[in-house]
Order: C-alpha cells, then sequence, then structure tokens
C-alpha cells in the first residue's frame, strides 16, 4: 500500500518533533516528502537528520501545497496563522493536521471550520492529549452513563510553570500581537479541549478572573480562574497559572453516580480515582429519611488500556484514516470549542462580567484588536529552547 | 482550686454535647451548674443524665445569668440570637464561649464585639477546628515563614452532604428568618474561620456563584464557588455543597517556598503534605535563564503533634484561661472575620458583582431583611437527629 505523503509547514519546535517522527519510523503509514519554513537553518536541520535528505524544502507554504509532492500537511506555525494556512491546505486538496490551537479568535476558526466542512479532505487538530488512556478512560465514563448526569466539574491545572527567561526567549512570545493570549493560548488548550470532550459539555456562562502579567513582564494573561456554568445546571471551576510552582494537576467530575478523579501523582503517572455511589444522589436525596446521611460507596482504581501514544498516535490515525483503514479518531472542526471557551474566559475579564457562549464573535474581535494595537514589540533574541517533555 | 461553674443556653444539639461533656468529668477545671432552655424534655435530659442531678434548670437565660451560680456560659441557641446573649452574659459579669458562627450580619457582630472589648470577661468562640494538630501546624507554617508568601489558596470542602429530610426535620432549618443563610451559616463556619486563621489574611475582593435551593427543596444557598482576591495579590477559591456526595475535602496553599496540600484521605485522616522548593519562586523567576524549567523540590510528609481535642480543647483552655493557667486560644471578636466572609459570598451574589470587604453592613442587612421579610414560614416536625459524628 502506499504511504501518505506528509509535508510539514514550519519547522520550529513542535514541527521539527512531527519531522523527527516521521524520519525515525513512527508513523506507519506516512512519509515526510516535504518542509517549509523562512528560516533556512530550521529545514537544514531536518534535511539533514538522518533519512531527511529526500526530504523537499520550502519557503513558501502555497508553493509547497502545489508541488505535487505532499497528499497531506501538517500546520506548526503561530497560532494566528492556523486556520488561513488550514483553509488554503483544503483548498489546495490537501488533507491537513493543524496544531493546537485551532485558532485565536472564533470568528477565524469559523471561517476555517466552514471550509472544512465543505471540503472532502480529512481535517484533524494534534489534541494528543485525546489519547492518554485516563483521559479516554474518563470520555468513556462519561459518556456510557457509569458517572450519570454531572453536577461539578474542577480542575485545577496549575503545573504550566515558565519563569521570565522563557518569555524573553522570542519576541513574539506571550504579546497579544504574537500569540494573541497566555497561559489559555499556549500552555492550556490540551486542558481546555480535554474539558469539553470529557464531559461532552460546553459551559453556558463563563465568569473568569484573568491576570495580565501578574507572575511575569509580560501582556498577556499569567494566571486565570474560571467559573463555568453548563446547561445542565453543573458548575465548575477552572485553575490555571504558569507562575505557580509546585503545581497541582487535580481534574474532578462530580456525577449524580459518584465521583471521578484524576490526579498527576509523579511527572510520569496519572491516577484515576472512582467513588461509585450504590444509590444515585438525587434518588437517596428524594427518599433518605435519615437526616444525616449518605449513599454507602465504593472506591474504585480505575484500570485504563495504558496506551498513550500522544503525537504518533494522532498522525498514525490520521495517516490510517486517510488510507480509510480506521476512522478519524478526531474531528478538526471541534477546535472551535476549546477556542470559544478561551476567548469566553479572556472576555469576561476584559468586560468585568458574565459572558454567555457562544460568545459573541465580532466584540471578542473588537476587543482583541484593541490589545493588539497597545501591543509592545518585544526586543528579544529568537532563542530555541530545549522543548523536550514541555508539551503534554 | 475552685473549678469554673458553667451554665449553658441552649441544649439541643451541640448544647447537649457539651453538658455531656462536663457530666462526663471531660472538663478539668469546669463544673456544669445550670442549663437553660425553653422545651422541658431538654432540660430533663441533662439533669438525668449521670451527675446531673445537681444541675439547675432555667428557662429565662437573663435569669440564670443572674442566679449567680455560673462563672461562664456556652451560648448554643440559633445563630440570630448569639450576639445578643454573648452582650447580656457579658454584661452580666459572665464569662462566654459562643457556638459559631459569631452571629447573621456584621452589624450584629460589630456590636457584640464592642461590648466584648469593654468587658474584662474572657469571651471565646467554638472554633473547635482549630484546635486540629492538623490545621495547627498549617498554621504554624505559614505564620513562621515555611511556607513564604502566599500567592494561592483553593479550597474545594464539599463534604458537607444532606439530603432532604435533614431540611425537613426543623421548620427553622435552611430559611432566612431561622438560620439566615445555609451551607456557609450551618456547614461551613468553621472552614471559613480556617481559612482567615491558618493564612492570616482576609481577602480585599470576594466574587462568589450562589445557588439558593439547587439540590434541595430550601431557600437559602447550597451550593457556593466564591473568588478571593487578597491584599497581597494572592488569589483563592472556595467551593462548598451540601449535594455534593461522595464530597472533596482538599485545601491546597501555595507559598513562594512551596505548596501546603491538606486532604482528607478518609473519614478520620487528613494527610498533610508540603512540597518544598529549594529556592524561592519568585527568585527562581527572575534569575533562571533556561527557559523551561522549574525549582528543585521536595515533598515532605508534615509530621504534627496528633493531638485534636476539639469542642472539650476548646472548654478546657476556656476555664483554664479564666484560672489565669493558660493563655486563651481562640479571642472571640474573631468570630467577625467568618461572619464578614459569609456575608461577603452572599452579598456578591446577590448583587451580582464583585465586592469589597469590609463589606457595607447596612446594605448587607437591608438585603438580609429583604430575604427575611420574603421567607417562607415552613411546616415541619422540630425532629431531633442523631448529631454523632456530623459536626466537625
Amino acid at each position: 500500500m502506499e504511504k501518505v505523503r506528509f509535508g510539514i509547514v514550519g519547522v520550529s519546535n513542535m514541527g521539527s518533533v512531527h519531522a523527527r517522527s516521521f524520519l525515525e519510523g513512527k508513523i506507519e503509514n506516512g512519509v515526510l516528502t516535504a518542509v517549509c519554513d523562512q528560516k533556512q537553518d530550521r529545514l537544514d536541520a531536518v534535511t539533514a537528520y538522518k533519512g531527511g535528505g529526500e526530504v523537499k524544502q520550502f519557503t513558501d507554504h502555497l508553493e509547497m501545497y502545489a508541488s505535487g509532492l505532499c497528499d497531506a500537511v501538517i500546520i506548526a506555525v503561530p497560532h494566528y496563522y492556523h486556520p488561513q494556512l488550514v483553509i488554503d491546505a483544503l483548498n489546495s486538496g490537501l488533507h491537513v493536521v493543524c496544531e493546537k490551537p485551532a485558532g485565536v479568535y472564533t470568528k477565524q476558526v469559523k471561517e476555517m471550520n466552514a471550509v472544512a466542512e465543505k471540503s472532502d479532505k480529512l481535517f484533524t487538530m494534534m489534541f494528543n492529549q485525546r489519547t492518554n488512556c485516563v483521559y479516554r478512560k474518563m470520555r468513556e465514563m462519561v459518556m456510557d452513563g457509569t458517572l450519570g448526569e454531572i453536577k461539578r466539574v474542577n480542575w485545577i491545572i496549575t503545573t504550566w510553570y515558565r519563569s521570565q527567561s522563557y518569555y524573553d526567549s522570542g519576541g513574539w512570545r506571550a504579546t497579544w500581537r504574537g500569540e494573541g493570549g497566555g497561559v489559555l493560548f499556549n500552555q492550556c488548550p490540551h486542558q481546555i479541549d480535554l474539558l469539553q470532550w470529557i464531559t461532552g459539555m460546553m459551559p453556558e456562562r463563563v465568569h473568569s478572573f484573568c491576570h495580565f502579567g501578574k507572575w511575569h513582564d509580560i501582556e498577556v494573561e499569567d494566571d486565570v480562574t474560571a467559573y463555568m456554568e453548563f446547561p445542565n445546571g453543573a458548575t465548575g471551576v477552572f485553575v490555571t497559572s504558569t507562575g505557580d510552582t509546585p503545581g497541582t494537576n487535580r481534574f474532578e467530575i462530580l456525577g449524580n453516580n459518584g465521583k471521578l478523579v484524576c490526579e498527576n501523582v509523579s511527572e510520569t503517572e496519572d491516577r484515576l480515582t472512582f467513588t461509585k455511589l450504590k444509590i444515585p444522589e438525587r434518588e437517596f436525596n428524594a427518599t433518605y429519611k435519615g437526616g444525616f446521611g449518605e449513599p454507602e460507596k465504593e472506591v474504585i482504581n480505575v484500570e485504563t488500556d495504558g496506551k498513550n501514544p500522544q503525537h504518533v498516535g494522532i498522525l498514525n490515525n490520521f495517516a490510517n484514516a486517510i488510507l480509510g483503514l480506521e476512522p478519524l479518531f478526531v474531528n478538526g472542526t471541534e477546535g472551535l470549542n476549546s477556542v470559544e471557551l478561551m476567548d469566553s474566559m479572556l472576555l469576561s475579564t476584559w468586560l468585568d462580567k458574565t459572558v454567555t457562549l457562544p460568545i459573541d464573535d465580532d466584540l471578542y474581535l473588537a476587543e482583541l484588536n484593541k490589545r493588539i494595537a497597545a501591543s509592545r514589540r518585544k526586543e528579544a533574541a529568537d532563542v530555541v529552547l530545549d522543548t523536550s517533555n514541555t508539551y503534554r
């Protein structure tokens, strides 16, 4: 069988990781044929890698798209360019994988989704954390009714510590003009996506307390506490920061049938615990006559399939889906949800009020543009950092 | 040495527990001499208890105060009566212990504190949870600088489950007129007090999302998510509910030197963990040059003195303090802080905006009075519930 031929747009941090995955043979039904970047040294780093000699270099993504060398492309450029490069790829008849986030503002992402929905090409988002066995299991337990109707969702995810030197390493980092946001857009898009994917719910109201440059000399948010209300009456809290160390990664979902807690107990281990009620809470509440008292419960250490293929899992699935060998795992248009959530959190703080979802796309863009207009230009060396084990 | 002679006003749930503590000889330097209640059966239950035959019965607290039988009194009546009965006691020349909360609204508590500050008698609050070795240790580690400047405080305390039958057991329960609040005023005053006592900080701004009768057929709040901002820039979240089971009791304080986490790992065990940084975070942030990276850390299972004398601890300390044998552990006027916090949480939701502390006492009372005026009168049997192990 022919392998799917991949091109990568942007071979800086994440793009170069993907390039090496292909060159190391980790993508069974995919082969790297082309890379595109504006920096020659980055292109050379890929083609100098073992087996990279056959990979064609481009500095213009449209040229690469039109080259006939690719069946699919991976978009790994700064956030603002994601939607346009995805649209260009789909319009060029290419399948496309987009790095997170789908974009910075909902209006742009909706335009991308409109093109994707009309296209017969496959479109996926690099939501590699969805491949984590623990998160897949959590979603399964929500979707199959094990947990029952969700009542509360609390995620404290403050394990995204960054020091000032991180922010000083790139002039575009942590600016409204360069990244369009801070911890939400750069560190947290996975958790924001998982929140809605695992629960199967988007909040209908968000009230958020974002702090801008609280712990660092930056202009974007580096500390966020968001309160959410869901259509079914559930509420939730999402707390994140790049200023906390030691951080916390603790995600609890309370349902009518019990409570699911995912705790990051070490850098490599997540523990999933389900405390199961013998009688659903709503039934107990209505029928119990003893005043004080709770339903009996049982604590279960949840087992998973142990598989956590991350980025190569997404790429293998994508190549296989293109070849018709398996269904597509992540529908790329779902990237809108996390952008909508992140935008709602910023918008609530900017407006100092509760916002309802879906947000007003034009209002958000207008508010963002105000901040871009006032965005400072940082003078900073464009340092390439060692990102090993820093993306999750 | 003469023992301190105690009277108790209100010998329903908590008052009867205190009465038995005296009669069982648990208060070394205290003796029960009088009890006051409007219900004869409750008075009889105390005097029929072993050794209770000498205890004098009263139905009017002022008569008991004037009887010459008491050096000190314990106030264990419904919340609204606390301040007036404390004031009457102090004005009668008696030392006084008040059950939590200090009152329902700040204006009333300030009037009580003004009297207490002029009095030469001792006044304490039954903040028995402050005697818990784990909470004492946490406060010690904040106060002695071990934790460093506090940056974040998150307490999810949802282990206060109550079923509808609890609320149906008393006509006064969970009404604005009868209790003046719900989970905050009845279940959570201890945690609210501990929050400010352990951290040594009161927030300067509170934005709260209270839900009234969300999980039960009641008119007061049974679900609260509060966001707090402290004068030093720290932020925090406090989440409580009587609708969650299995609940969570997890209290984390992040400081510049590390993170302290208290987790209720079973019904009888709290685990206290300190993850200590080798370099304080603010210093690391300013000096580290590597981009990605965090200070090295060490996980310490914190040992405590293991003592947790609870209510009898407060009463023994109080009797001893009256006799000049040891310093008073809890200054009763500190009860204002938890009332101010609880009031701010309700007020923020009532006004649908962030409130600054100290709150406007008159505005709070006016808002509360609106709700008392509209308060429904419940027709319910006044059932005595078995409260064993339900107060913490």
